[in-house]
């Protein structure tokens, strides 16, 4: 078999076999395919895709480039929750301790992210003394004791993953189905859970622009984790606003908190979370009927065990749980700037890119995995899609450490706000649910 | 201007600018560019091709990649004639002392082939002392005393060709019109002619399959050539079967000399030799009717003349003329094969490329620029196609210096020979001349 073969087969747009597939990753794992090889493939697939077929022996062959996780018998019932990514998304935060609270465990593992703002591991470290670095035997014994644990991707897994994504970033070929979808569901399979529940973004803060698609690679995804047996829920949520009120680590952790506490009720995180965690108690057999699922989660909120759960998590990682009654103990900004509404109207819409754009000119994010993030740092959304603004009211809220960056992001966030004077219909948060 | 967006804009299909062409061409040739970067762009180019505006500004950014050579005031007259390359070509060694017999100059660069049979280089010097390391200043003095100079290329021309090629040859992406065409106008102009002459080849033994794909890069090339200022005639010619007899170095040199001595009056190296020689004229304005032009180049022919100026150009670069009168001064196999038919019919065909492969066996070509090569050892076509066979007629001669690799070529050879009971139509040699 030669590579210069298996990139002229598929240049012409013929499906590659197995055996290809796995000649070719394990070509780029053991270095002994260059790498500009690599990449003339990858623009091959971007024009000529890939079928589902091949894109589940893609996914295989990744998972095989590395270590895989088994949490033994427990593997079967634990659920992981994963993101494609979107701006202000904690949704990852109020639903694992709701799910551990209704007795389902879960062992999360997570990449520290790069982006705009930080990613889960990053809002959760931001609550002082909270430490992600657990080993597996650490993960296994917090999970049977207390039945939830988050801990970073340290081992290594899948490889090629790493290794095409960035050839990928500087080749112009992030942007194709089979190569995003062989990558997300690899490093969760890799990461040792049977049961996944995807959530797919579409909007102007995600990979996908479009809700169509969006279903495509959710539909794409689900349909791979079929001929890989593993249970795959895809849901195909909108990002075309931030989600929630906050963007940013700290102001992420209280707005969670917030939801946690049972003093959110409605809007969009409480939406998402009660749908995923019905998702879940439903794909684990724990409920057969939807409503009944979603009272017993708004119970664990009311009861105040979805709380608990959280303070439980944050003690058993070696967190200060007393943040959650005291949000001063979690780091502060020095300034922190009301913005008003200079008309009034009703907000159209608010463009989540440019807010979390607005976030990275404070610090909120990292562009390389060695940069440091200021968790304090962040917008709140006082106003969001829908609501009522009479001028002087306060639209937004910057909490920054540096003034010059918060004149800054205030030009983006600015931009990111759009108005109309008939009241318009507030986004729908679900677009479609596969499995 | 950062490489990924040149990728991604040539990926989404967009025009490349002048300016974006250049850049990617120096980020090439001073090696700021990985490879992996000019890999993805290549595949890109395939996908969705160049217009002729982008082609001709890759042609020249390849251009001013490296040296230019320039032969001052006789450029303007100076004719290059190149081949897309095909398998026993000599139609250039029988060209250039016809052409320099009727005044007008030549001065010739070519590269050391890679292929299965020799390139021009090769061939020339399978005659015994015949050198082509001359310097600029050796060719120029040469072309002013006797007309005609034939070098190799040893000054730093188009080295972003060298890297484009080596990348394309393992990336699948050979087989791109843009890139193709690209390649060959900018190594012809780099060399200094101002009046090129392109064989466009297709067939069995060519690049191009068919005629018409041949024609299209036969159109594109002309087309640069006009974007660039430079005269460029292409003929689309056939290479459905070896072009003459012979293929193997110092066999195509005798095959050569027995046209310059008027010895072959018809047949397909005679009907291409003239039709470029009437080119040649009418395109340095030497002649304005081509009947007339055919007419002084075959007085040429048979007054001496023509094998006059190919002992002068073999003398004034250092090679034994006496060749001219005892082909036994040539390098000699110690094998000839002489192999017979074996049922009565017609030839209908002869694969070109099967043909080179049986010669590659031998040792008449390399695969590495390093490479020896075996000038004596080649095979000669008896039978050519449109011929009547007799069972017991020798078919064809393989001259070999190994048993076994003879036994080898052979196979090729009798693989390559196809027969028909009617007898068939003869190539055409010429299907079509774009200027």
């Amino acid at each position: 078999m030669r590579i210069v073969d298996i990139i002229d087969k598929k240049k012409q747009g013929k499906e590659l076999s197995k055996e290809e597939i796995n000649y070719f990753i394990s070509s780029l794992t053991d270095k002994s395919m260059p790498d500009y090889q690599a990449s003339a493939w990858l623009m091959a697939v971007w024009f000529q895709g890939m079928s589902e077929e091949e894109t589940a022996n893609l996914t295989e062959a990744i998972i095989n480039s590395g270590e895989t996780i088994h949490f033994g018998a427990l593997s079967k019932k634990i659920v992981d929750k994963h993101s494609t990514g979107g701006v202000g998304d904690k949704v990852t935060i109020t639903l694992i301790p709701l799910l551990a609270a209704a007795g389902i465990p879960i062992a999360k593992l997570s990449g520290k992210g790069l982006g705009h703002t930080g990613g889960t591991i990053d809002k959760l470290e931001s609550i002082p003394g909270f430490s992600t670095t657990l080993t597996l035997d650490d993960m296994h014994k917090q999970v049977e004791e207390i039945g939830v644990a988050i801990g970073q991707q340290t081992q290594n897994l899948t490889p090629a993953d790493g290794m095409l994504y960035a050839l990928r970033d500087v080749t112009a070929t992030i942007d194709s189905m089979p190569l995003i979808a062989s990558s997300v569901v690899s490093k969760k399979i890799a990461s040792g859970a049977d049961n996944i529940i995807l959530d797919v973004k579409y909007g102007s803060g995600a990979f996908m622009k479009t809700p169509e698609d969006a279903e495509k690679l959710a539909q794409l995804m689900v349909n791979i984790g079929k001929i890989l047996n593993k249970s795959i829920t895809a849901v195909v949520t909108s990002m075309e606003e931030p989600l929630g009120r906050a963007v940013g680590n700290a102001l992420e952790i209280i707005e969670s908190m917030e939801f946690l506490k049972g003093n959110i009720v409605t809007g969009d995180i409480a939406e998402l979370t009660y749908d995923f965690g019905v998702i879940a108690l439903l794909q684990t057999g724990r409920f057969i009927d939807k409503d009944t699922a979603r009272d017993y989660l708004k119970e664990l909120i009311h009861s105040g065990k979805a709380i608990e759960k959280f303070k439980e998590l944050i003690e058993a990682q070696g967190g200060d749980s007393s943040v959650i009654n005291d949000y001063s103990k979690l780091p502060q900004a020095n300034h922190k700037i009301e913005v008003k509404a200079e008309t009034d109207g009703y907000v159209e819409n608010i463009d989540a890119y440019k807010v979390a754009y607005g976030c990275k000119l404070l610090g909120a994010g990292r562009e390389k995995k060695t940069d440091s993030i200021d968790y304090s740092v962040g917008v709140y959304l006082n106003k969001k899609t829908g609501e009522k603004v009479t001028s002087g009211d306060i639209l937004y809220t910057i909490y920054a450490n540096d003034g010059e960056k918060a004149e800054e992001c205030k030009k983006y966030c600015n931009k990111a706000y759009k108005f109309t004077t008939g009241q318009p219909a507030s986004n729908k948060q679900i677009y479609a649910i596969i499995k």
